[in-house]
């Protein structure tokens, strides 16, 4: 085999109690990538299409994160990566982590699969930290692993795996403005009130014991964010207003995806989250900020051949 | 019948990264209690053996939560209460809570069972409430309801019942030390940085993955707290050679019990757990303080009929 075809799909990050250490990966929204071994050595973009990136391995998110693992490999060939990028950059749903991963997952199907998934993230950490400044995995991790993640620690590297409930859909809005990543971590404050951080780790304890169980109630009781998104939800046009008619539409919850501007709502079943998807489309559709819609299954897969 | 004997047990509270929310229950130590049906009306305590605790029901913990249910029932007979109690009071292993919940719970057994357990729970607050002056039920609900538990919230009163992996073991030292609740929550921030909630609430989310899947790695991995211990540990003589010790010896992780000064180790298996204790017990043996050591199995029962 020396070429493939993958899909890396976008991802959601912190879901409302798990901030920073949380995420899930989405079914029907995504990039496509075509890694192709070649005789010349190194890693060469050849084509990207959808957003205008670069092209200069260094300076691009999944040439950093091939860099890296090319670095840890020895071989005698290179590879070319053609980007078809569907997510849009900066939009909160993983797009650079879409890149970082697609890049070496591909490779390393290629190569015969010598690494496995959290050395792989270890890789897209790299490109990841191209697009944010910092190293994180929280949407890496989802984007390889599939259905919900939590990263333990990033020193050492540790991922787990939560089960993800069968009839769990996602409703995401992203509305077509800009937020800083630099302003959305600036906003937070540096302390929190110890009872506050209390009533988030009650909520993130029983989200995962939620998800083992697949009980939606207790999905519903646990999806709140009392640290992160009482700031960052400022950052949102009509953040509340679109929170409000999810949840009476029967969003099981609602919150920031990753540092925003999406915001992602999960309920059980599609028709729930079809119903979610028509009540936050008529608060946006009132605004002049245009927006983008997805609905999805939590995608248990993760990033995979085409 | 008209009367019963319980065994009401000790419980570890906070359990290292779960400080406030999570706890569980222990299988060789305990309270015994008879409760029996009286013609005479109202709560009566008859017998207290162990310690000396006032006989008056709304001065003791047992009769606040006694007191708590017979006001939500309406019977035209009282209830008598013996109280042969073990667990010292201020140990940190639940013995107030071992009170609050025997009473409630042998009088829901002599009604025929009317309230489940989280309203047991409910009444059983009460009772805590005398002795700890703040109404909580991280000790109550692994009493009630055995093995581990999160208190999600408690209002309203929510308790999830987390798995308990089969082999794991606990190792208690209790030293001969007062500590003051009121001191112990003193020394405690009102704010914590933020960085810190979050590498806890990423312990607290994987060890209730752990306890799902029993994870005997990644309980160890996940019994760290970053927030209390540091300021807490401080009260506990000698608790850092403690710890070091235990983790030396093979504990999978070691913390302080409730407010302490009791300290608990978890392991796998027996023989870890004894190992332990000989280790703990050689560090203690050092030093001029009097103390009590148990191992117990996790019991998965909770509060029982004898």
């Amino acid at each position: 085999m020396n070429e493939i075809k993958i899909f890396s799909p976008a991802t959601v990050a912190n879901v409302s109690c798990g901030f920073d250490v949380l995420g899930f990966c989405l079914d029907s929204v995504g990039d496509e990538m075509v890694i192709r071994k070649t005789d010349k050595k190194g890693i060469h973009i050849t084509k990207i299409e959808g957003f205008d990136l670069p092209y200069e391995p260094e300076l691009n998110v999944a040439g950093v994160s091939a860099l890296a693992m090319y670095e840890a490999i020895d071989v005698d060939f290179g590879f070319e990566i053609e980007i078809y990028k569907n997510i849009k950059p900066g939009s909160g749903i993983g797009s650079s982590a879409a890149s970082a991963v697609g890049s070496v997952f591909g490779m390393n199907e290629l190569l015969g699969k010598p690494f496995n998934k959290t050395q792989l993230t270890a890789f897209a950490i790299k490109g990841e930290a191209l697009a944010s400044k910092c190293e994180h995995a929280d949407n890496l991790a989802p984007a390889l692993f599939g259905g919900f993640t939590l990263v333990k620690s990033l020193t050492p590297l540790e991922i787990l795996e939560i089960p993800s409930p069968n009839e769990l859909y996602v409703t995401i809005i992203h509305p077509q403005i800009e937020i800083k990543t630099s302003e959305a971590r600036a906003i937070l404050p540096k302390e929190v009130p110890l009872q506050d951080a209390i009533a988030q780790w009650a909520n993130l304890g029983s989200l995962v014991h939620a998800l083992h169980t697949s009980d939606y109630n207790l999905i519903q009781n646990s999806l709140h964010d009392v640290i992160v998104e009482p700031y960052r939800s400022t950052l949102i046009p009509h953040y509340n207003e679109v929170k409000k008619a999810a949840l009476k539409a029967g969003a099981l919850g609602t919150g920031i995806s990753g540092s925003g501007p999406s915001i992602f709502s999960l309920s059980k079943g599609l028709e729930a989250a079809n119903s979610v998807k028509e009540a936050i489309e008529k608060v946006y559709s009132r605004t002049n900020i245009l927006f983008d819609m997805h609905v999805s299954k939590i995608n248990v897969e993760g990033v995979k051949i085409l």
